[in-house]
């Protein structure tokens, strides 16, 4: 049965895993909850996300959320199709540990500052509500304060796990393209921060991401 | 070479790594930065962790940061000895994505709330600054609302990963700790989340625990 990922086609977290799925040439099937109902917040999406959140994914009867174990699950199970994104060693105790250690910066140094300024100026617009400009002030200043910190990591090796692209490059695409919608040059200056301009000049620029960023097409 | 442990004994991330350091019975030696020059944001120290932060390891030279990525590395390299820590097939593809759903929940439930109130309310207090009411009420709001999915969670499985208890659920302790310091109830509050505060109470009375709460002890 092929993979279904359950999540809305404009979802920042759906649009991560969809990017690797049409990386690693992976069929899925697109199934919307209804924005309408909250049915992500219905007692029959709590069963399989009790956060109701979205995505999660049903593969074969498999249920699985959260964007980023989804994401290294299908990069390990379909290791041999589509691009690599394993280190070439997954039995190197050292190599796995570098790459735990490059998802643990992205989701302590990255996301919650260019999550929370997706949340104060797109999210809440949305809902009808003002950004709170208190919040912005200290995800910009935190945004900032980490750049430096990506520049010499991205000078010593081309990706953020090591010298070869893994499925943690793609988890910065949804915020990262975010932040360049609101205007924040912060991954995108190259006279500031070279190294960082470079590598995601690369990684925003893949087809995948062309496929998905402006909503999940409903098959691969 | 014994472990070097390179973190201020009263760091919350560093006491993260050291509860499972003696868990595991892994020897190691502590190595604190000097706070009075700032010692973490030196030009030395960068060169190891590029970020500023701490704890990082080194390892018979092997150099690795993130708390969460150093505990995995940890649980896997010492699998052996004192508590496992691992799902029992460490080959099983499911199990492992269990595993890897349970560590995003923590760092995308619970952390940011959980830690976002310590920062506030602790560790503002420590620089001699205020706690901001609106970031307060914000984290607040984010806590409470995450502990149904988490009093699901746990009404269906023992631990954070499933069944047996895993090195995901020593990540919630030193910010868990800190919200029963601060006076707050969302984990200890048994009629309305009795199985959340029966995993907390497991897990927050353990040896190791106990041993490195208030301050990691120069060895093991």
């Amino acid at each position: 049965m092929v993979l279904k990922l359950n999540t809305a086609a404009m979802s920042t977290c759906g649009r991560r895993v969809a990017v690797v799925l049409h990386e690693k040439k992976v069929p899925y099937e697109l199934i919307e909850p209804n924005w309408a109902t909250m049915e992500h917040k219905s007692e029959n999406w709590l069963k399989n996300q009790p956060f109701g959140q979205m995505p999660y994914i049903d593969d074969d009867g498999f249920i699985l959320f959260e964007s980023r174990a989804i994401i290294r699950y299908i990069a390990t199970k379909y290791a041999s199709s589509g691009t690599p994104l394993l280190p070439s060693d997954t039995s190197d105790l050292k190599a796995m540990a570098i790459l735990d250690q490059a998802i643990s910066i992205e989701t302590s140094n990255f996301d919650p500052n260019a999550g929370g300024l997706m949340k104060e100026k797109v999210f809440k617009k949305m809902g009808g509500q003002e950004a709170d400009p208190a919040f912005v002030a200290k995800y910009e200043e935190g945004m900032v304060g980490k750049l430096d910190g990506f520049e010499k990591l991205l000078s010593k090796q081309k990706y953020m796990a090591g010298d070869s692209l893994t499925f943690v490059d793609f988890y910065y695409l949804p915020y990262g393209a975010g932040l360049e919608q609101m205007g924040y040059d912060y991954l995108t200056n190259g006279s500031k921060h070279p190294n960082v301009a470079r590598w995601w000049k690369e990684i925003s620029s893949r087809d995948a991401w062309n496929a998905v960023k402006n909503g999940i097409p409903a098959s691969l």
